[in-house]
């Protein structure tokens, strides 16, 4: 089985020749750094809301590979301002249930848009998650 | 094999509905991004011995999934001051032998807290490692 | 089989007792942060540069390993100035076609010296890649 790219209609495509939102390999997905960009503009001006988006996608991308969320083992979470970790916390919260994975969360000089406040990675074993 | 939590009595857990201290799926140990800080206090006022305590928290977690620190494939330390990177290496030093984990280390903004000065997470491949 | 340490002639070792530039287990190939630097110099004065020098020794790690650059799954990307991340990209595009890597990019307050602009990481399953 050679790596596959995994994409979904929920979740915006970067351009070619920039990233893969999501490739699996050996029934492990690997979830780029997902922000809560659309288009042009960027969903939420909280890290509530941003990490809502955020996780919407990687739900997305988690589901479009055959997966579910309880199946995420790892997430990395890069704020720009770690004083409103509660609120990513808060988003998370509505995402995950029961053993939630482990996480990272630290706060960065910046993320790729001033406007953005919030960037999240995912790592999940494929239908390995208690359903 | 569903995802496996692990944890260990030497090791504090967070809160519920937080996070994992450590998920284990497909003999892949996930090790959260770990910090000295010890209930409402923080071990430790230097790199050295806050990674210490941290790199302790890892054994701990790994060992309880079944490993050892010779399993441990991957570790990112964040700091908040690079200057002192030679201080982590030296607490690195006494919980390390043979080929070191592959590592990053960059100095971030910031922690969870100001007195946070480290923050390690880590990979294991349990069973996987020289004995 | 336990876990192997990679060494390539083209990619300098660190000196002992600190990290690996390279461990694989269970086919999965991580290989720590690196940078421009070569000896006691940097090479490359800004971020393509940079990267294009990262980009060739994350190549010979993962070819050491016996893989190529299609098996990597995903890179983790630390910058000091994000404004110039398009200069990163430019390198990523002369390494790798098709489907690329699943990426993060963040920019955080330091690296390991203050010439060095660019470190990135990488995760690659051995072997796994579309030829």
């Amino acid at each position: 089985m050679t790596i596959r790219r995994v994409t979904s209609p929920t979740v915006p495509e970067p351009p070619p020749e920039r990233w893969s939102n999501c490739l699996v390999s050996d029934g492990i997905a690997y979830v780029s750094g997902m922000t809560a960009r659309a288009g042009n503009t960027v969903v939420g001006d909280d890290e509530y809301e941003q990490s809502k988006a955020i996780f919407g996608k990687i739900k997305g991308m988690v589901e479009a590979a055959g997966g579910a969320m309880a199946d995420v083992v790892k997430i990395t979470v890069y704020v720009t301002n770690i004083k409103n970790n509660v609120k990513v916390w808060q988003a998370r919260r509505e995402f995950f249930t029961g053993d939630f994975p482990a996480s990272t969360l630290v706060e960065v000089s910046a993320l790729a848009a001033p406007e953005i406040l919030v960037e999240i990675e995912a790592i999940a074993h494929i239908g390995k998650g208690k359903r």
